[in-house]
């Protein structure tokens, strides 16, 4: 880690380690800093040895303290979800930051424009209204980029076609305060090579209109260490930087990749075999996606079996005196995004030791 | 309402209407301030006729004002499922808590004990060692009341059996610095007259033993419009002050009485037949509690079918104009509880007048 690196120099420096886990209290997240560096440098050399631009999705930790590590690692910039997280990143100091999303309405295109005044901002439209909405917000001295939206078979936004991408950017282009910045899609799970035909398809079109597509902007986590393919210039994972069990399953990474997880304490034992865990659905969310259980706990192959808001509830194959009340386990969970967005900080940790704490500032940002 | 309640009075008196729901921006948690009023006091009428206690379940709002409105309607206290949640509900000048849940470490203790010097407090043990802790916190000056949970079918925490119970109680009475409050279960859904039956046979062993129960603490939302039915003196429901999908299903409310919408905006109409709402998992959750979809249209039949962190989908079931981009839809979602959790602030209004926000002060409140 270079000198440059400000949360690794706190850990590692600034701060004398004055704690452990041990003494911390629970439910708390702990983000172990050694695995979050390993994997943005991984996920950084793998971009730049088949050369393509990383712009990491923020939405997993929404930390500043993350996005501009990745940024001084070599990411060109960053990727947020939602306006409020741009607002929030941009008022830490971060420079570049793309909004890959239809922003609707008065309110928000207000905002839009105030942040656009202050940092390189892109986003996207998928439809004649949303391009409406921008070119009657933006003026040319001040001009906002806007990538096209594709669905090229994620089934969520999108154009359905290359014909209505090229349509929307002549709309773009004939926008005064407008800027066409190029096409942008998520890419459905494992379809990257439909979706990357999808989108060449639809540049052939472009070319033969003449209109040069500045951008190319694809990508997810678990399809992150597929080999360059044109014709996509750029990606946006985003969970790679904590990963968690759902990337585990699909192979991404392994279990001692998983830089996020959450201290529990066992709060009962009812049973010889049942295991009550301070960690519920408020902790870990309800999100199963296809997985055996809530969470697994480190180190073990036990799962949350079944949780309500704020107890989790581990079955023991067999009668066991292990764990006992008070004991603490970590849990890795099955989506480490969605439990960024439940805590209002996390706890940042090197082995054992605990370096501080960091606000979950872009947290609740809903609009 | 009376003139004593503080939300009800801002909402119709002291501050003149200047915004409707046109007015705010999505996604926004919306309150119906009638629909609230209406299902606390029902909730409070079906008390006072059965002759059961009400302590309502507060984890469902997070909000001290509507703690203090269902207390000043006759509610004897509140409940809360977490220690945080009941510091922040003492510091807003709630004075009778309980908190069903086996509090243990020194670090969670010295908060326990801090608390139960300002308020009227009661919680759960199920084993000696969390008796053992209280025991080596609480001294009989400021002694601690403590009921002892029973699982009672949930299969949760609690004791398995009456005798176990017993010998709890007698651990608790036998500490200098605690008292024995009684019983307490969180009932299996609609498994109420098991879980009585449950209580009663332990209860018969109390007896024997000379020991009064002075509390038996029971009850959900799903099951509350069940007749008193001994032991239980007092119930704990939480949704019904918002009711939500999952309680409709349940017949125990039906759409009318759902107080809480998460209102949303159309960012997208990429096909005739899909709508893409602001709306994803970090506003509604991803509980899914066996309901089709993620949440329901007010006013429709169409539900959110999928739903990934910042987007929901609608399949129409025909091709339609409606709903346009820009367009305002209330989603119910299927759990209200886990939604209160998830947004910092709630909008408060009366049909579509806007009374003001309310900050969610109990949110994040995790250990």
């Amino acid at each position: 880690m270079s000198d440059g690196c400000p949360i690794y120099k706190t850990n590692r420096d600034a701060i004398a380690v004055t704690k452990t886990i041990a003494d911390i209290d629970t439910p708390t997240v702990l983000i172990d800093i050694d695995r979050v560096e390993a994997n943005l440098r991984r996920a950084q050399a793998h971009a730049e040895q088949e050369g393509y631009a990383l712009r990491p999705h923020t939405k997993t930790h929404k930390l500043p303290q993350f996005a501009k590590l990745a940024i001084e690692l070599g990411a060109v910039g960053i990727t947020v979800q939602k306006l409020g997280e741009a607002e929030v990143m941009a008022d830490a100091g971060v420079t570049d930051i793309f909004l890959p999303y239809n922003i609707i309405g008065p309110l928000k295109l207000a905002r839009l424009k105030a942040l656009n005044a202050r940092i390189t901002l892109s986003v996207t439209a998928d439809s004649s209204d949303s391009v409406a909405g921008y070119a009657a917000t933006f003026t040319a001295d001040q001009a906002l980029t806007v990538l096209v939206e594709c669905d090229s078979g994620g089934g969520r936004c999108g154009v359905q076609t290359g014909a209505q991408a090229l349509e929307l950017a002549r709309q773009i282009i004939a926008a005064p305060g407008l800027r066409f910045g190029g096409l942008m899609t998520y890419p459905p799970l494992h379809g990257v090579a439909k979706s990357n035909a999808w989108l060449s398809d639809a540049i052939a079109l472009f070319d033969t209109a003449g209109i040069a597509v500045p951008r190319v902007s694809s990508g997810n986590s678990p399809d992150m260490w597929e080999p360059a393919a044109a014709p996509v210039t750029e990606r946006r994972p985003g969970t790679y930087i904590y990963f968690d069990r759902i990337e585990v399953r699909e192979k991404v990474a392994t279990l001692d990749d998983c830089a996020l997880t959450v201290l529990a304490t066992v709060v009962s034992r009812p049973t010889a075999t049942r295991v009550v865990l301070d960690t519920g659905s408020k902790s870990l969310s309800s999100d199963l996606v296809g997985m055996d259980g809530y969470g697994l706990v480190m180190g073990t192959e036990l799962v949350i079996k079944t949780l309500s808001e704020e107890h989790g509830v581990i079955e023991m194959p067999t009668p066991s005196d292990w764990p006992r009340i008070g004991d603490r386990l970590r849990i890795i969970p099955n989506h480490a995004c969605v439990v960024s967005n439940l805590f209002d900080t996390v706890t940042v940790v090197s082995g054992d030791n605990v370096s501080g704490t960091l606000k979950v500032v872009g947290r609740g940002r809903v609009d």
